[in-house]
C-alpha cells in the first residue's frame, strides 16, 4: 500500500446513499465548501480549481451522476465544475427509477445497496483507501426484498469481521470519542449481553484501531460502569463487579490502558474527559445523548475493527430536508475528514513507519 | 403564609451534611460569596454587612456552631462576621465526637440525621420556607445503626410523601431540567418498574410542581423513550409502545403538555432542547450525564411532590476535598438560589396569587 506523501493520491469513496434524502445534496455540499468553489465564485477550469480542504487525497462520488447535477442544481452548486477537477470523480451506477426528494422508492432499494457493494469491493480490492457512507433508509432496502439492519452490520457481514465496534465521535484537536459495547439492542437485554470475553475484545479493537488509524501512541479508555453509580459496590447491581472489572484486569494485563468503571454521569463531565481518547459506554442511550449534546450535530460515526477504513454521518436521510439545501454538510464534511486521517495512518502503518501524527488537514 | 413581599423574611434551612465532608465550608464560602463578605474585605458591622444576593431571606444554618467557625477558618472566612449578620442565624446541634475533615466517623451518624430531622420539623411548622441539604455520606448513618437510602427517600418517608420525583437542573435564564421516571435501580430491573401508572403520576407531579415552585404558566415537559431510537416502531422494545405512549396519552387528556416518546439522543440536542421546560428521562444514566456534562458542575437535584421545598448540591462529600477550601461552591449556590425562588412561588400560590415570574435575584 502506498504512504500518504506517495505520488499516487489516497483514494476516498463516497456513498451517497438513499437517493430521496439528503445524501446526494450534502455529498455536493460537502464538495463545494470543501474545494472552495461555491456557485457564487468564479468559474474555474478544469484541473485548475481551488485548493482542497485534503491535499493529495481523490474522492470517488459513488451515486446516479444525472442524480447528482440534479441535487447540487437545486441547492446552487455547480456540479460540472466539481467533477471536472483532476481530484474529483463519479462511479456512476444509474437508478432503477426516476427519484424525487423527500418519497422513499423501493425501487430504488437495490440502487442504494448497489452503491455499497461498489464502495466495499473497491476497499477490499485496495482501491479505495477509505469508504464514506452518506445515509440509506433501512425500509427502502427492506421493501425491495432484502433483509438489511444496518450499514455497520452489513460492512461486518461482507468483510467478514466477526465483531466490529461503534464508535461516535466529535471533531478538532481533542475530539470527544465514545464507543459502545451494545448498540441496537432493547435495554432489557443489555445486562445479558455483556461478557467478560465480548467487552475485552471490544478493548482491544477500540485499542488497535486507535493506535493504527488514529496515530495515537499509548490511547487511553475510560470505561463506564452497567448500573447508576457504576453498582455502588454492588448495592445497584453487580455487573461492575462479575464482568466489567474482571474485562478490565484482562485488558490492561494485555497492555490495554483501560480504567474504570466510573459513575456514567461522573465520567462525562469535562474535567474528567480531559484524560481520556475514548470513552467506552455499556449501551446506546448511555453514551449517545451526551456525544450528541457536546458535537451539536457535527459528530461522526466509525466502525472500529473492519481490515477497511468507514467513517459516516451521525444523522438520518432527514426526508423533510431533502432537495431544500437547509440539511447542514457539517457531519460530512467531518466524517470525510477523519476517514483521510485514518487513512493516511493506515498506509503509514501497513508501509512500517511508525505512528506519526500528520500535519493538520487544510482548511 | 407569608407572600415574599411580606414584613417576615423568608427563612431557608441549610443542613450542613456529613461534618467530615465539604458541606461545613460549602456553606462558609458560599455565604461569603452570597453576603459580600471576604475574608480580606474591610470588616464589617453585624447588620449593616454587605448587600445579600437573597433580599428578604433569612438563612439559618443547622450545624455545629463551632465546627462551622473551624472549617470556615481553614479556608480563610471569618465565620463570626457572617452569623453577626441580621439575615444569618446558627441552629447549632452539638458533634457527637469531634470531626476530623476527611476522616469519616460512624459515632456521628445520628448527629447528621438529627440535622435533617431538626430541618424537616421546621419545614413542616411553617418555620422554614424551604430546606437545602449538603451532601451527607450514607455510610455513617448507616454505620450507626439507622437503616438510610438517601435524603430523597428518607425526605418521602418524613413527609409521607407517596411519591417524589428526582429532578436536576442547571441554572440560568433557561436551565436545562432533567427528571428521572426511575432512580437508583440496577439496569435490570428499569423495564420492569416503569407502569402506565407511575409514569402518569411522575408527570402529573413535574407539572404541578413546575407551576407552583417554579412559576411556569403552562410547562412543557419532553419525554424519552426506554430504548435506543424510543424503541423503533417496536423493533427494539416494545416499552414505548405498551407503556410510555398510553401514559403520554392519558396525561395529555388531563392537560399536561408531555410530549414523547422521543430517543434521548435525538431530544437531548440544544436545539431540540430549546421548547422544554423539562426532560423527563426513563432512568438514571440516560438523563443525567448529559446534565451534568451540560452543567459543569453547578447543577442542583430538587425533590418534587413533597409538601415541602428542598434542594440540594449534585455532588458528594468530597472528602478529599474537605478542609482544603478547593471544593467549589457553585452548586450550593445554586441550590439556595433554586430554593429562594421555589420558596417565593409557592408563597405566592398560596396566598392566592395567581403565579407572577419573579424579579432576577440579585448578585
Amino acid at each position: 500500500m502506498n504512504g500518504p506523501r506517495s505520488a499516487t493520491p489516497l483514494r476516498i469513496a463516497i456513498t451517497t446513499g438513499e437517493p430521496a434524502g439528503v445524501g446526494p445534496e450534502l455529498t455536493a455540499q460537502a464538495l463545494a465548501q470543501a474545494l472552495s468553489m461555491h456557485a457564487d465564485a468564479p468559474s474555474t477550469q478544469a484541473g485548475e480549481a481551488g485548493a482542497s480542504r485534503w491535499p493529495g487525497v481523490q474522492i470517488v462520488v459513488i451515486g446516479d451522476a444525472d442524480l447528482l447535477a440534479q441535487r447540487a442544481a437545486r441547492v446552487g452548486i455547480d456540479w460540472r465544475a466539481i467533477v471536472a477537477r483532476d481530484d474529483v470523480s463519479v462511479e456512476h451506477r444509474a437508478l432503477a427509477a426516476p427519484s424525487v426528494a423527500g418519497r422513499l422508492d423501493a425501487a430504488n432499494g437495490r440502487y442504494v445497496l448497489g452503491l455499497l457493494d461498489a464502495a466495499i469491493d473497491g476497499a477490499l480490492e485496495g482501491r479505495y483507501a477509505a469508504l464514506v457512507t452518506a445515509p440509506l433508509q433501512k425500509s427502502t432496502i427492506n421493501d425491495a426484498g432484502v433483509p438489511f439492519t444496518g450499514h455497520t452490520e452489513y460492512l461486518a457481514e461482507r468483510t467478514r469481521t466477526p465483531r466490529v465496534v461503534m464508535m461516535l465521535a466529535g471533531t478538532g484537536e481533542r475530539p470527544l470519542r465514545v464507543a459502545l459495547a451494545t448498540t441496537h439492542l432493547p435495554l432489557r437485554d443489555v445486562s445479558a449481553a455483556l461478557t467478560i470475553e465480548s467487552l475485552v475484545e471490544t478493548l482491544r479493537i477500540i485499542d488497535h484501531d486507535l493506535r493504527s488509524a488514529f496515530g495515537l501512541a499509548s490511547p487511553r479508555i475510560l470505561v463506564t460502569g452497567l448500573n447508576p453509580h457504576a453498582g455502588e459496590n454492588g448495592y445497584l447491581g453487580r455487573e461492575e463487579i462479575d464482568v466489567i472489572s474482571p474485562a478490565l484486569d484482562r485488558a490492561r494485563a494485555a497492555g490495554i490502558d483501560a480504567r474504570g468503571p466510573y459513575p456514567a454521569d461522573t465520567l462525562f463531565q469535562p474535567r474528567y474527559l480531559r484524560d481520556a481518547d475514548c470513552v467506552l459506554a455499556m449501551f446506546h442511550d448511555q453514551g449517545l445523548p451526551v456525544l450528541k449534546y457536546a458535537t451539536f450535530g457535527e459528530g461522526i460515526n466509525v466502525t472500529l475493527g473492519l481490515p477497511i477504513v468507514r467513517t459516516s454521518v451521525d444523522h438520518g436521510t432527514a426526508l423533510d430536508l431533502a432537495g431544500t439545501g437547509r440539511a447542514d454538510a457539517g457531519s460530512l464534511l467531518a466524517a470525510i475528514d477523519t476517514a483521510v486521517t485514518m487513512a493516511r495512518h493506515r498506509a503509514q502503518a501497513d508501509a512500517g513507519h511508525p505512528a506519526i501524527p500528520q500535519p493538520p488537514l487544510s482548511t
